[in-house]
């Protein structure tokens, strides 16, 4: 039986000053709990409500009700496995291949959802600055489909980080040039902004490449959503 | 002063049953309803807590309380206007361009998105299956940024509609050719499918062109969310 001291530890986990204290987080799910326990990451824990769960941790789920799972849980209808799990220590970034680098990404669901195309189009190692929203985040977590488990997520203070790598650093501008313009090399860093504010004026000084994606309608759209704007440029990155 | 009246009119609205009914949908937040009044939608009409709002509707605007402004909202916070506005009777697609079908996509965020691509990528005319999400529900309208005023939506039987169009149907499969083989011509048409199931057997069968975005991760991610992959098939048309 989970005791009320392991409910309150979970619950807390859904707030990321925890997460941080207990280097632990919280997924949600049979998709995303089977392919964290499939990969890297260190288990924890594993509750479910169902006795005949497989999640590939045989032995290690705890049987709860549905009370409790409710209780632990960060969603309205609790998804019959929940899983707690240590949070990776972050790799160096190999600068031998692309990385992405997110300046500010505010919104749980864009970043979950450039996890996943990040984890689609190859690109191992993800640099968030400090202000990015936490990739632990359950509304992030959600949306990354279990892709967080293959992507190499760190968080630094971007300038720093930028001013030391050799590579040429590209950045999404609305008045950069075309991405159409020239193929992509091999490697390099990509830099996506803020949704509202774009990329910061300290990280643009360290862009040496703007680039943007060409409009072709009545020039009234502001701009893309950061995580489409990401996708059409990994794929510009990709298909050479 | 507004009625109690009209407040449960357009509290229903956020209902499609009762949009459908009045013929009438709801739009929140200064940019959107700007761009609705100045678009050739019709405005049924516009409140506001803030008797010196300028949203291009001088005249037409009635001044309410926060309380009432919060009784019509759908939002949490709700943001100093609010718009009533006409359904417009979707044209008739002009097949000499791009058109996008989408084959029940039902999430109202992912309508939103798409729609916002397609008023960046120019196109004119998107085709939704009848179970597709509404695009006047808040949610879709929220996303799309104000775009909606500038693309032309229509909802109607999928298989009919495409037993009689002359271009090239395209659609987005798991098992397509890759979409970097062959650039894609001046016209077509392109179907995206439902979020968890793709395009539907009935559709399918009227495909003549199947096709997919290359994945270059470990072949484990099991596909993209169909707003980021239709914003890379958009590029992918336009850039030729």
């Amino acid at each position: 039986m989970v005791s009320k001291n392991q409910i309150k530890l979970v619950k807390s986990l859904h707030q990321k000053k925890y997460r941080n204290r207990h280097n632990l987080f919280v997924a949600e799910g049979i998709k995303v709990v089977s392919e964290l326990v499939a990969s890297d990451f260190k288990v924890n824990a594993v509750y479910s409500t169902d006795a005949e769960i497989e999640v590939g941790a045989a032995g290690l789920v705890e049987l709860v009700s549905e009370v409790e799972l409710k209780k632990m849980s960060a969603l309205t209808a609790p998804n019959k496995v929940l899983g707690v799990f240590e949070i990776p220590k972050a790799r160096k970034p190999d600068l031998t291949g692309w990385v992405l680098v997110l300046d500010d990404v505010r919104d749980p669901g864009n970043l979950g959802t450039i996890i996943r195309l990040c984890d689609w189009f190859g690109i191992e190692h993800l640099v968030c600055s400090l202000n990015t929203v936490d990739c632990y985040n359950p509304k992030t977590l959600q949306a990354t489909m279990g892709s967080i488990s293959r992507v190499n997520i760190g968080y630094t203070d971007l300038p720093t980080f930028l001013e030391g790598v050799p590579s040429d650093i590209y950045g999404a501008f609305m008045d950069g040039v075309s991405v159409y313009t020239k193929a992509m090399p091999e490697s390099g860093i990509l830099v996506m902004g803020n949704e509202a504010n774009g990329v910061s004026k300290e990280v643009e000084a360290l862009v040496s490449r703007k680039i943007s994606i060409p409009q072709f309608g009545k020039n009234t759209t502001e701009s893309l959503n950061v995580a489409t704007a990401t996708a059409i440029l990994l794929n510009e990155i990709r298909r050479g």
